[in-house]
């Protein structure tokens, strides 16, 4: 790390500076010349807040040099983890596919779609149980009872289940639950991310709505920091300006975090557009573009569709689709 | 609430549809034209799920009459609400000045800050001890420890107190605060807000990074459909393209809200630019754009200025604010 | 077109929009009941300005029955439009793929990545002449010179060349070139698309920055509108608050463009990133997501790299590139 | 400027750089360490494409240490740029008030709200005679016979006109418009810039939908740089996620220019919210904020109110915040 200090510099404050951060284990090497000094700082700088440094009078900038995630840093760690889940294996080259409804309605329901997602190639089932609902007045799921009934489908067909958690205080619940997802707009829970990483489940984390690619890894490292490494990056859109889509998926974030990180990183169509219409073309993007798995909303039969969210395609859709996924895989990886 | 039905609706999809909304306890009133078909729905409407309705095949457009958002809906409750904290007031012509620290330190730092924000004319003392950090190798505040300095500086000064709570488990701690933060990055954990809901403590509702004000009313609506219907709203800035600034003041939000709202609405400008030199004059812009209130960071006296954010001000700054805050206020409301 | 009257609307006021409205060409029928009188408009509704409407007291709310794009439209015109430049063809299956400089920089320079462009399989050659650039001290290209090396480079490999116009005054210098390109900054430059609209060149339209898909159409519809309905959409990556890469390409744009319209859509990659590594990923990615060619910066020889920018990639890449992108669409299309 | 080089940058390389960097005019000082190499760079490095240099395969990172734009830097203009403009003057403590109907219409519309709003207080009347609209089917304006009617209310008033220009074909048509306004849509028309950089007018420059505050500076830079230093900066909104407003004010951007410039910054209430009943507040705030004026639509008298935009208010709220403006830049300034 490296601090600009302003030319006018009070040097009595900058003698304060290089105490504290002395005290905090940073070593300091200053080099002074007309257009003011410079301080290099090795040793134990991840001590130093930045922000604080920054908005110090007598500092001009501060340049970092190395990131601040470290856990999920591909520089200490260049092999891809691979997690395996039953199974199912993601990452590393191994492609997941991750499918099943928005919501457990039903046994009938989640087992149909369970075997009807597992004919076409998916390798785990998902289905929200504890739904996160923007209002209080719209449905929140069929919380522990949807639970069971996604147990109940992985009993009968051998998958392993993906469902979200909104509250640690639920986690004896998620004790059969092979992957828990932690969902957008809990990307910056942190509580709940150490509390989670305390666990050994895999978590399946999602990028929040608003949230840099650093600021995603940052909250990997909270579940990694906690003991927790099985962790699995979702891109999901990002909130623009353009009201086309629900969200705007940010496909460039597939190839950067896996420069950036060893963790793999899936793609979720279905909520980066809100559009069933855009799952097929969006996920087909998402694969070329180096994904290691999608997760995908796919619905039950035609005659209840209405239950169904905008954004599921059918389970002939999602056929056909992972046949195309396996079809460009095969001629790019 | 009325919805559009394609041209080439198929009828029996349309009878299910319309059956669906009866079981759900909506009145439909169908008009078929040549263009297709219009279904007038009255009743309990709330009960529809438009994303939902509006990803059917059969739909075109669902139109909505009603807003979602009822307990904070000034239609259903034209005066505005006035919360009264300890001696504090806010909202219905009360402008309440919330000020401290970033971070709760020390008793001797508090206590400095508390008392010089009072006699500059705070009306509440804020302060961090459970803390939010982007990295979980940053300082996490002194968490429990750092509410009991809260508590002592608030019997020391008879200041009520606001600090921000992460997680409900921590709620105990929280018993003697007179208002609990609910920052910006939790202002979708609904978990939270349901159970925050249920205390009869006075909730400062932080507005999400990338939240627009429909969500932010709902996030308060899960508040008050819990059955607490004391909730200051507070503008904090939105995540937009512009880097100048951490964030970006959304100061629109101030008028709007208080039209769709009874609610008071604050603003903190410290987060809202992360910037100390642009607290003033974005507090100045906030009240006079109508703000029931702001909350600001005040630091500790200069010689410590190390161990406060960009973002903090001296008091004789907030003292110097406040005289013209009234001053403004004096002229314009 | 229908408008819906607020309930307490002044009756003379709801005459005067009536006949405003029967006098501009619209039929209007009216609906009155309790909740409040509905405008139900035919015929020239194009001739409403709906933020116009929008804005007057005694209107609730206007909602449009039809896209306000006509010419682009691909209700209008559901076969793909195909179009021919030279011996290449962009859209309806035809795939085109644009390489060259960011520059022209010498007649050296533009032959040989020329040369190697379409050994490699390029269709089209690019090369920018006149330059935007945000600083008015930066180099802003060569200009006149730069079109007249273009062409010598189009004359040697037979290529059709493409390249930016930035002011119709000098339309004169494009006599030969084959696409007119409008760049993202100039896609609300109304003057300028009228202008070029009434020219028979093939015009490549870039999506501005921060601009909608409904005004990417609109600013087609202005080329088309004054005649000229050879118009390529380029998705170039759009402003969000992400910063780790120069723009967020928005990969939902290409599917989402060829249902609204029927005009060719192709992608740049290299600017909707502004990093070489991210130029293959993102190409591929949008090839799997449909699109009808891409735009790519390719750098000269490694020695000169210096003069050419972050976002190019090597020949040999480029190469690459196609060669991956025909086998995938070879299995998707 | 710094540059920072790889640690294992072949060495040959970094002669090429080190040779070209001289070629343009830099002196280049190198500070080998076993971190890498630090190159400093002294004299004229505004010759520097730092793009291009950040984009070379042996360059870690590029920092800046003077800001790209120098005749409107305040660093070295520390005075308050005054403009006059017939008897009116901005910036230096002189606040403009600009007000006038969205699009001329009529000599009776114009003269009628000229008169009004001379009356509340107006210190220059404007009105859009060249209008850019999204749509080619909407109404463009009168265009020149819109120019010939401002003139004439100006004529009658005494007052100055500002109007928007979108070619610069039509100059002569703006021979005695007092200022000049370059839109949002062409606040990066690099060549409009250029052009209007050479007349001796006053220039109203609009920030565009998306541009920061830098390349804000950068397009007022441009026209400095042709000649013309009476450039008015004019905050209008930025386009943001939100959708309650047509834009999102950026309040901060009035300290930030104020700060980063010396040219005088205004604020348009009406288009930055596009809703009449928020340009009081937001007017407010920017008078609070420090702006140097406002620039308002006024609508005509109420019968007619029809051909106004949604933003306008009416002269009576004119006068109204105009006299609570000088109230409230009485008791601040």
């Amino acid at each position: 790390m490296i601090i600009y200090v302003e030319e006018k510099a009070n040097p009595k404050q900058l003698e304060i500076l290089k105490e504290w951060l002395n005290d905090i284990g940073v070593e300091v090497h200053s080099l002074a010349s007309e257009k003011g000094t410079i301080l290099g700082l090795l040793g134990e700088t991840q001590n130093v807040d930045v922000d604080l440094v920054q908005g110090l009078d007598i500092v001009k900038k501060v340049v970092k040099v190395k990131e601040p995630y470290k856990s999920s840093n591909r520089k200490f760690h260049p092999e891809d983890t691979v997690i395996q889940i039953g199974n199912a294996k993601v990452g590393g080259g191994n492609f997941a596919a991750i499918a099943g409804p928005c919501s457990v309605e039903s046994t009938e329901q989640i087992c149909n779609i369970a075997k009807a997602v597992k004919a076409a190639g998916a390798s785990m089932l998902r289905g929200g149980a504890f739904k996160p609902r923007t209002s209080p007045y719209s449905f929140q799921g069929l919380r522990s009872k949807g639970i069971e009934l996604l147990l109940y489908a992985k009993q009968m067909t051998g998958m392993p289940i993906v469902s979200e958690i909104m509250d640690i205080g639920n986690i004896d619940v998620f004790e059969h639950v092979d992957v828990i997802q932690i969902g957008a707009r809990n990307m910056q829970n942190f509580e709940l991310l150490k509390e989670i990483g305390r666990t050994d489940k895999v978590i399946l984390l999602k990028r929040g709505l608003a949230n840099t690619l650093k600021e995603f890894l940052m909250s990997a490292e909270y579940i990694m920091a906690s003991g927790n490494e099985n962790v699995i990056l979702c891109e999901r859109g990002i909130r623009t300006f353009e009201t086309a889509t629900r969200n705007t998926l940010d496909v460039s974030a597939i190839p950067l975090l896996k420069q950036m990180s060893h963790l793999p990183v899936i793609v979720d169509p279905s909520h980066a557009s809100g559009i069933a219409g855009l799952v097929r073309p969006l996920a087909l993007a998402a694969v070329a573009a180096g994904a290691d798995g999608i997760m995908v909303e796919v619905h039950n039969d035609p005659e209840h569709a209405l239950c169904d969210g905008p954004q599921s395609i059918k389970p002939e859709a999602f056929k056909s689709l992972m046949e195309d996924i396996l079809k460009v895989r095969g001629v790019l990886f």
